[in-house]
């Protein structure tokens, strides 16, 4: 009889139940030549290559567990990985995930954490095929994910040349109006003021845009995670080249608009700066007819660093160390 | 003129100039295609496949930065990684790094840290190809390494048939019995029990055995990170079969033994049940005709779980929420 503690915890299950529970949640997609259980997964890498980028989610700095949910965790943390894949104009094939988790942690919340995994994965056709799960005080989360260029080369930081134009695909300022909304304590409820929130929680990068942007001939891309100016720069810096942004071509978002308004903020600084959307951002040659999806917000120009009206502009987006 | 602080900190560089500075310590071997500064680096992946496992390391849990230099901890961090894809039968060709640290830590520290990860990744010939950098109040290291099979099939853990020979290649109970000599307080200064110590703080595993098993036709291969008892436990769940280990046919290590007199344990205890040497511990056919570098240690019978000396053993391996 469960009289004073009722919430099953990581410590009630010991680490091989929880290795085993969480690979129990996590079907395996046709790429994948050898799943969770050994000391290492196989997944196919059918031209030769392989692409890879890690990333590291620490609780209170990358999320708090009071504002997002385990399913929002394991979406945001899969999705920041899987749109760095798309952004070499790759398609994601894979995810591994180590995983620091307190022993009072219910389970209930890391079932969430994996399923949360598990449909990011699902929306580029990605399976979860492996990880490692420790101790730690606070939730941290290292996801590696591998990725397939289907014989294209890969899009690099480094070919925008002057002349060309420089466009975006997703959102830009969701993610960071939603966090200036919950840490206003703003009870955004439904609408589009919850449409802003949600985008904190879980970002919705454009990851079919990356292969499409590398077949029609981007010379650059990146994906935007420390917000568009700074992101931009680094295309900038490795193409030795200037970016000259437009701020007139940004189409700003319902709920940015209505969250800068709740706020009395300017929504054109969360476009500019804000991270945590994962947009793509891509440079083209000129003769590069765009679909829709692509949004041109500058040009590049001989020089170097990013205009913004003109005025060069700081980094303005986010140092972990500052 | 420095008069209270002369220590540089990652707080003093910040983000982009500690990723740089790492970037900078790290030459790219021949397999890489694409290396650091990017949204994601590209490895080869000759035959069509890629192998892949990833760990988390959390200061205090696996290492105190007391006990260990940020060199011992790159080393170490890297090697239970690089490990695992030798005990897939393996070669391992490249690594990405995670890593949260505080904003207070000597750049010094993360030098070290830098170099200890080349280091260990140049004894196999494999390079980091990147990672990702945040701040976090403790040092939380992601790895995950990436490996080639060369064309063969992987080595998993279900391949042991009664009849077969389990055999060990490396090390055992030399880092448990460091572990032991550091946390006793016993200052091991030079000589015997200083091996111990040093063993602990950077495994030695022995990589090159993990494709030339394979290439022997081993059935079944782990690498020992939780303890032989226990981790051999996971080959005989997987094959659905017994291992009786003789605890007599393994070589107790001098300073395995010189330890174990220094604090009046049983050196046979670390040797069964230590782990993070990350040995490698593999099933062979009994036809197979075994080079020295492999011990005889035990046989696969009909039944389930792991005998030793004829008992059935508890799993006397790690536990992180135990």
């Amino acid at each position: 009889m469960c009289v004073r503690r009722c919430v099953i915890t990581v410590g009630d299950l010991g680490e091989f139940g929880v290795v085993n529970r969480i690979a129990g949640r996590l079907p395996q997609g046709e790429g994948v030549m050898l799943g969770p259980g050994d000391d290492a997964a196989m997944v196919a890498a059918p031209d030769g290559r392989v692409v890879v980028s890690t990333d590291l989610l620490v609780e209170r700095r990358h999320f708090r567990l009071d504002w997002s949910g385990g399913r929002d965790v394991g979406r945001k943390a899969a999705a920041q990985n899987l749109a760095d894949i798309a952004a070499m104009g790759a398609v994601p094939t894979s995810i591994v995930v180590g995983l620091g988790i307190p022993a009072e942690l219910p389970v209930a919340w890391l079932d969430a954490l994996t399923d949360g995994f598990r449909e990011e994965c699902a929306v580029v056709g990605a399976s979860v095929v492996g990880g490692d799960i420790t101790r730690s005080d606070l939730v941290v989360i290292g996801v590696t994910a591998l990725g397939d260029l289907r014989g294209r080369a890969p899009v690099t930081r480094s070919g925008a040349r002057p002349g060309h134009v420089v466009a975006v695909a997703g959102r830009l300022g969701y993610a960071a109006a939603g966090l200036a909304l919950l840490a206003a304590g703003v009870a955004a409820g439904s609408g589009v003021l919850a449409e802003a929130v949600t985008a904190h929680r879980r970002p919705c990068p454009p990851y079919e845009e990356g292969p499409r942007a590398a077949a029609l001939g981007a010379s650059a891309m990146l994906d935007v995670s420390d917000g568009l100016v700074q992101d931009i720069g680094h295309v900038a810096a490795a193409s030795g080249v200037r970016v000259e942004l437009d701020p007139g071509s940004f189409a700003v978002g319902e709920p940015v608009a209505a969250a800068a308004e709740e706020l009395g903020q300017d929504p054109l600084e969360w476009v500019l700066t804000g991270g945590e959307d994962h947009a793509l951002a891509a440079v083209f040659p000129p003769d590069v007819r765009l679909p829709p999806s692509w949004q041109v917000v500058g040009r590049v120009v001989e020089g170097e660093g990013v205009l913004v009206h003109g005025r060069q502009v700081g980094q303005g987006g986010w140092d972990h160390f500052r």
